[in-house]
């Protein structure tokens, strides 16, 4: 199986290394290709060529959106555009996406970039499994990025 | 015919357990797939396999949106690629969300998951039968997820 | 020829009946599809399947938008991909929707609703006989749902 | 060569007929193929039509938007239709669009949907002409609907 | 390889003008073709001619948005349509805009959209050499239009 991992040299936090230490611990025989592209408007495309040039099997795609209003239209955007290509490849693109206006601490920004991108690096390998892999915590109000909520029942 | 249901690990209520109880009380023979995913936005990929790769004959995807304005664009957006998803399966996706916002009782909400949840449900099954199935009530002012409102005239 | 119409279970009022009843004065011959729906959301497959499974030449799409501004922008959304299935389709759906903050009074909102509706329809026959039939009131203000405003010239 | 000329007939102002005037002094050997349809989110399959059925070169599609923000929404809406109907089509629209709340004078209205329309229906043949027809005047802060920007250099 | 290069007559600085330099003075032998539209809402069908008429292996959009809240939603507009442009071309455009909100200095403009289109320029170049061209400088922060971030790590 084969993992593509697309990011951004705009981001200020290096996501991709922290999926990708999550995915070599969880399963050292997965293939890893690697896109960077300049900004998360590029993701799409790189995304794309991942799942179809490079063959991978899920690919996961890592934005950072600066604090404005603006940034975070342009990254919804963006997110439209990654399901668009999803439906196209007829494959999962795991959006990896941290706002700068999640927090005002440097090092909390960073906590928040490297829980969503372990996380999210595992829930990938769950969604190759199969399509049922994750149905014993649905419902259950997983996080990723902080801590999981929990079910409300 | 085949239901398939897409649901996520990010929402707080297990929502499509409503919706099973539904289905299955209300016709024993229909099969019933479920694919779980992480958060909303990877449902309408879901939805997708359900419709095509699972030959499901209709799909419900239920998703969970946080209480901020930025959920509430997201979950947007995802209800816009599932949209592009029926389209392109030419078969109905129920879109059964619930907004944290909708209330501020976790009760309340458990309630409003679980009528939406199971009225959808039965909407999947009557559009199953035909298209003139729910005409006898268009118009007529029915809600998921809360009392019904009635016709106005 | 044959005109399709998508309605809703979520309306508050019978569009459908009124646009039946104008087709049916105007020109006895026309056929016409009904297929109702829960929600606007659902109206987009709807409206395909009616133009091109059951081979409509023309559809109506009746939708009602509750009261906050997040029904306003489902509706929106809604219209996107209603505008998606005309490109796809290659034929006309009249959307004919109505916003619940048209009115508070519920007398003038039905007015809406019916005014809209039966202008509308007499839009789609006019469409079917050609695309400069409705050339002579270009630019003149028309408007479904109130008086025409007229042109400002 | 051939333009099609899509228009409403809610808009309050007959732009088509500046920009087919403009056409017709520009160049009186081309060929003007028009469509009328009810409101700016007809437009769309309209104008898709002009492109593919009536084999026009380019399109022209005269917009008139209301005043409130939810008429400004819906005239996005339709401008990303016709977007994706030129990529469809892989042929230019020029999207020409007057917004009631540009101008609370009606003759000032009136003046930019003249300007406007006969700006774009030059902007039209130019295009035709070929990709650096335009060139010359790139960054040079053209505007249509009112007097040209200049460039800041 | 060849680069394509679609801007517009409404922006007020001649930003193709800096990326082709930018562009000759990396690489002599890179072939431009350039395409000049009237708005920003047009550059989606000129990038696609550019990459599938004149194919090109790449292109850059160079967009300008006026002040205005409507002007910069109309922006996103046309990225979005960029981004679906990039996904049925299967190759990067790099969408290059300039908001005249960025500054109220037009010295600081220039400056800025100089120095985006540069950089993007290049940011071009390195893609076309390879998917792992700019890894090394994943997460460091770039910024086109000012002075890199840099890494918060």
């Amino acid at each position: 199986m084969r993992i593509g991992i697309a990011d951004t040299t705009f981001a200020q936090v290096d996501m991709a290394k922290f999926a990708i230490e999550a995915i070599r611990k969880a399963d050292k025989s997965m293939q890893i290709e690697r896109y960077t592209v300049p900004g998360f408007k590029d993701l799409p495309v790189a995304a794309k060529k991942l799942l179809e040039d490079y063959k991978c099997d899920i690919a996961l795609a890592f934005g950072w959106a600066g604090p404005t209003e603006l940034d975070e239209k342009c990254a919804l955007e963006a997110n439209i555009a990654l399901m668009h290509t999803e439906l196209a490849a007829n494959k999962h693109i795991l959006k990896v996406f941290v706002f700068a206006s999640e927090s005002k601490e440097i090092s909390e920004l960073i906590s928040i970039a490297k829980d969503r991108s372990e996380k999210h690096a595992l829930n990938a390998l769950a969604l190759l499994k199969g399509k049922e892999e994750l149905t014993p915590f649905a419902g259950k109000g997983l996080r990723q990025g902080s801590k999981h909520r929990g079910s409300l029942e």
